[in-house]
């Protein structure tokens, strides 16, 4: 018997699950397989958080700290699971390092991966154009607090988004909607035209899933005080033709084909499982949903439950997720493990 | 001091919040005004709960049973609460019915009102035409297993949902994007063709905002299995024409004026903060967001701490929320209430 929950993950999800763990009185143990916190925020460079625009960096840096106030939660970085034997209250799990945690209860916070835009065959030659590039390559420069085109390393007069790259794609089997990244695209079209006011902004859409405040934060503001221009349109290919890019497809609005010049084209690429939490889901002997994210058993009104006793899923280990589903659902599974600890070891009604 | 935790509010949110307090061992007095426990599920009529199509009645009531189970638990139906004093740790609420409970802590699960179509000013003649309907009056209907014109009583040969009514709309002052409405207007057309599969249903749109699972729950079998008709457009207007409604806009695809003549028609009306979440954040003394919903004060890192500290909120009493949304942000609240609870009262550090 154990009152330890293990988090494994070490990016929003999984340091809120852990510092919550902690302040509702048990021990937590927070495994993280890089050499430090912060995940997908700071690995993939994130500058500004969405939808307010916190700086990234500074504000993972601030979670990290709290967390380590905490002396209930312990950190093991650069450490993968490797086993779990036992059952809920009285779990073991292995890790890489040989260490051996006894765990009443288990969380998986281990995220998503961006779509890899050449996973099976080049989409839009993002391998191809240096100055076709995925988010999370703008994310960087805007970090850097620039926008510059790789080829040239000069702001780009023109710069558009495609949006639902690897989203909503039967053809490469991600038909589920990633959620994120229509405010995605329009916080950094927002940060680009703050940087480079000449650059002229375009993002070209399905839908605009600009859900909740995201309308209000983002997509109004971008519309009217950046002016960042929304087409309707279905991009099919894009091309070099000199030293330009040529973005071509059909605008769905004017109902007529279009070919436009861009120097940078940015591809709003979706959420995929994360590699961990494929690795984790087989580990743990939990099960996975067909979209290969892990499966809740009682949606919607229990948002973090696997499918094991005792082991529990949060953010977007589950699915598309935005921070603010990210965090909600770490606490609501920090919750959960403590009561079923509470429940199972600590004999308290 | 007090050990005790008020929450506010007896829907999804309030109920799954004062359970996890109550797993968390310390007592939860759950508040509701209404005669009893469920909130907008059972009050609206709710049919099937987005996007899994549960039997909302059995999930709820699933909820209120395990509810009273917990004995640490306790429910005040047709109350509410008056006023508030002391400070975190330290509360003293002050109940309808002249009951004053102390309470470390505070739980506001408060949720949203439906938009009345007709608050200012008539919209698409919603209380004038009887075949005009909102979102809610069809649930009514869905939860009986029927779907009729109320003006014959027969099942419509065609009905349209109108997307958008009371959000994105700067007129009526409420910009932002409700985010549920197009989830359930899909799961409302695809519950009408499964009881009327003659029944022709149409859905007009500014942008079908179906996130995440919503996309392969939803909008996928609407298209493919039930073959309801996606029309993005703009509805300006809904008439009578004998004993039809002629349903006026442009088509926005197609880039013309349209008018579609419809036995039914369903006005999908968004979210506003409600009567209860208003009157609520006076009487508690925290702050609203410029929109009136109760606002968080760190977000999107923190999900459920409003302005007063040991004052929590979730659900759609923070703005548009979805039912996993709800459940996720209670979980949060109540861990962080009890955490709070914890630190302040029972020493532990």
């Amino acid at each position: 018997m154990s009152d330890r929950v293990v988090v494994i993950g070490g990016g929003p999800g999984g340091i809120e699950a852990a510092r919550q763990v902690a302040d509702l009185g048990l021990p937590a143990v927070l495994v993280e397989q890089r050499e430090r916190l912060g995940g997908t925020p700071i690995f993939a460079n994130y500058a500004a958080l969405t939808p307010y625009f916190a700086n990234a960096e500074e504000a993972m840096d601030a979670m990290i700290a709290e967390l380590a106030q905490r002396g209930r939660a312990e950190v093991r970085t650069s450490t993968t699971v490797t086993g779990l034997s036992g059952e809920a209250g009285a779990f073991t799990v292995e890790l890489s390092t040989g260490e051996r945690l006894d765990a009443g209860a288990v969380i998986v916070a281990t995220g998503f991966d961006h779509f890899d835009p050449g996973r099976e065959r080049q989409i839009y030659n993002y391998y191809q154009y240096p100055d076709v590039l995925a988010l999370q390559d703008l994310e960087a420069q805007l970090k850097e607090h620039k926008v510059v085109v790789p080829s040239t390393g000069r702001p780009p007069a023109s710069i558009c988004w495609v949006q639902c790259v690897g989203s909503r794609d039967r053809n490469i089997g991600n038909e589920w909607c990633s959620k994120v990244c229509c405010g995605i695209a329009s916080k950094q079209a927002i940060e680009v035209r703050k940087l480079s006011p000449e650059t002229r902004a375009y993002i070209f859409y399905i839908d605009m899933r600009m859900y909740g405040y995201w309308e209000t934060q983002l997509y109004w503001p971008a519309q009217e005080q950046y002016h960042v221009q929304y087409i309707k349109g279905i991009i099919t290919e894009v091309l070099e033709r000199g030293d330009r890019l040529i973005v071509r497809g059909e605008d769905t609005t004017m109902g007529r084909p279009m070919e436009v010049p861009m120097d940078m084209v940015i591809l709003s690429v979706g959420m995929e499982p994360s590699a961990g939490t494929k690795a984790m889901s087989d580990v743990l002997g939990i099960e996975r949903n067909r979209h290969g994210f892990i499966e809740v058993i009682n949606p919607p009104l229990d948002t973090v439950t696997t499918s094991r006793r005792g082991i529990f899923a949060c953010g977007a280990a589950l699915g598309p997720a935005d921070l603010e589903d990210t965090i909600s659902s770490a606490g609501a599974a920090a919750g959960k493990a403590v009561a079923l600890v509470r429940r199972d070891n600590l004999a308290v009604a």
